[in-house]
């Protein structure tokens, strides 16, 4: 069967964007992906949404307020997926779904969320939520926690992460540099970082500030297509893999640390599409906290369990590396819109396979990797993108 | 293409089931699902729920609590699919597009919500945000409102619907006495329904509490199967149609109750079906209210707008009529646990198409429709389900 594509994608900035409501961000979004594709919003013929809120908002019917886009909208099909923090793939997912079914030739995937009207412990609360509630020794862990918890597990079973951590908020930093879209565009140092202090407190043992990601406004969109859809489109990004792994919620049912679900998501990817990470361009993975990037670099097979750090000490996930590893900031520094996030990093992908991601592009990336996480190693959503030369 | 089947149910009684908590609808319903199916849970390709909650519990990742039905779910994707009270059959027809596309052969779907955790005023504020709330016209309006305004209006462009409404309570109470899984097993009369008094108040005017449907706690399961997958079992019902219509959000953006989504919806689906309601033999359809039932008789066409008493008066949707609707006495008696919704429906009409709908069978049931409505004709997802024979 071809491959599903992405023919346009649009993007806001993330951050704390006063002003604008959920349904702001959604329009915002979409309108961009329809004007980069170029295309009658009469011609789509489905819409999906990504969208955690957990009582964050309540602007409404989420789904359709897609339809604010334009009247064009009216009766075609919406429909709202919600995976935690993999909400976007999972609506990404199952609009490919709806292409290679036959139902749909083109289909618009909206992923947004609006966070900073909450205060930051009702943000902590809506999140601690996608973790498992009915296990006395879990239920109300804060996220932080939880990835405390791994953090502390892998000083035990290897050694202290803290360093390479540390190594991981500087990289994304810099990287978010370059990335106009991004929320946090301020360089920190190695010392900053690796140093609990009064600007860099502990969130959660042995977490600190800069070990997490952000909390943010946004939304990100693309538009995917039928292989024979597609061709009408300049640019075309497609799917040359696309897996989703889903592990047990209760963490005492598996081991966190060993991050068995994105281990098995990403390696089912890669045999997938034939592939391993030596023919990647560029990675954007699911940093909502340091200790998930450098458990992935172990999971994408990078370094052995327990070595991650090698990547970031030979250079291989930095911008000028082998295979740069959040060029665009990350969730660490790009923000971390639960909703918008997995569409965001297809976004993002699609325009680094296209040439047009400015000032964070990989010179002549022709296949980028996304990985998407909801909960703690819960749902695990990898994409391989590669770029399809006319 | 051949249909996807039906080829297993689930469902749980409907009703305020103290002490158990979502995840024990999830399982209880899954298990059954899967028993019935006489499968070896590692052979599920996919789980899907269907799940509004909108704040109403906190049990965690909704869409992972299905896993814990079985060790041997482990891996396996789950996706939440919400859209308002639709939610069960977004997750339905997301599997069914899993199937169609080839990533799935055998699927479970469940769908579930825990309300009565909740007082009435929290399930009321719930509910609303499933309306438009960037209006201040209607934001904050609740679902009783909105379908209270739906009866004025009926009454100002044809005629007072309640006598007709009334009708439908009567009926639908009748039905129920037959339903095991019903909440409410309680006969009432014409006179009862059609009088607002101490035991019937106005919840909304002019809708009476007999007009509403139930705060419910329930879960329902299917499992689907592709056309080849299928054939191993004693039981398949095919879907023969199903479409998904969204109409605009924003109440000032439509003619409410020209009910212009459920009717697209309910005529495209005759039409992928070939057929007309002259040979449905039975409907199991959104009675959220009793407004709502009499505009769907007027969207399926078995009479002219503002003209739906009549099926109800010439006996056409009763259980003895030509077409019964609502067989299982609906969402005004069943009970409306609103994720479990468009699961149960679907659930319940692949019993009557197998004979195993035990009470209330429609005896030799052939064709069956169900329709199911999120929002205030917002999410219209129709299904034309029919028993393959062997």
């Amino acid at each position: 069967m071809n491959p599903v594509s992405i023919v346009a994608s649009g993007h806001t900035r993330f951050g704390r964007l006063d002003g604008k409501n959920l349904e702001d961000l959604i329009v915002e979004a979409a309108s961009e992906a329809i004007a980069d594709a170029a295309i009658d919003p009469a011609e789509i013929d489905a819409v999906y949404l990504g969208h955690f809120n957990s009582g964050m908002v309540a602007d409404g019917f989420a789904s359709s307020l897609i339809h604010q886009v334009s009247p064009a909208l009216r009766f075609k099909p919406a429909t709202r997926c919600e995976n935690a923090c993999a909400s976007g793939s999972a609506a990404i997912f199952s609009a490919i779904n709806a292409i290679r079914s036959g139902s749909a030739d083109l289909v618009l995937v909206v992923g947004a969320e609006k966070m900073t009207s909450n205060t930051t412990e009702q943000v902590t609360r809506a999140l601690a939520g996608a973790g498992y509630q009915n296990n006395p020794a879990e239920a109300g862990l804060s996220f932080p926690q939880l990835f405390g918890i791994a953090a502390r597990e892998y000083t035990k079973r290897y050694h202290d992460p803290l360093p390479a951590m540390a190594r991981i908020a500087v990289k994304n930093h810099r990287n978010a540099l370059d990335n106009p879209l991004a929320q946090m565009q301020r360089e920190v140092d190695f010392d900053f970082c690796d140093t609990v202090s009064d600007k860099n407190p502990l969130i959660a043992s042995p977490l600190r500030l800069t070990d997490c990601s952000l909390i943010s406004d946004g939304a990100a969109a693309v538009i995917l297509a039928s292989p024979e859809r597609a061709k009408s489109f300049a640019r075309q990004v497609s799917f040359r893999a696309h897996t989703h792994v889903s592990d047990f919620l209760p963490l005492d049912k598996r081991d966190f640390l060993a991050f068995e679900g994105p281990e098995l998501a990403i390696r089912s990817a890669y045999q997938e599409a034939g592939i391993s990470h030596q023919d990647l361009d560029f990675a954007e993975v699911h940093d909502c906290f340091t200790i998930a990037e450098l458990l992935v670099y172990e999971a994408m097979g990078l370094a052995p369990k327990g070595q991650g750090e090698r990547a970031l000490l030979d250079g291989t996930v930095t911008r000028e590396g082998r295979l740069p590893v959040n060029l665009s900031g990350g969730l660490k520094a790009k923000g971390h819109p639960v909703g918008a996030t997995g569409v965001s990093m297809h976004a993002l992908a699609f325009r680094q396979l296209t040439g047009t991601a400015g000032g964070i592009q990989r010179e002549g990336a022709e296949l980028g990797m996304v990985f998407n996480m909801g909960g703690a190693a819960v749902a695990n959503h990898v994409s391989i993108l590669e770029a399809t030369r006319a």
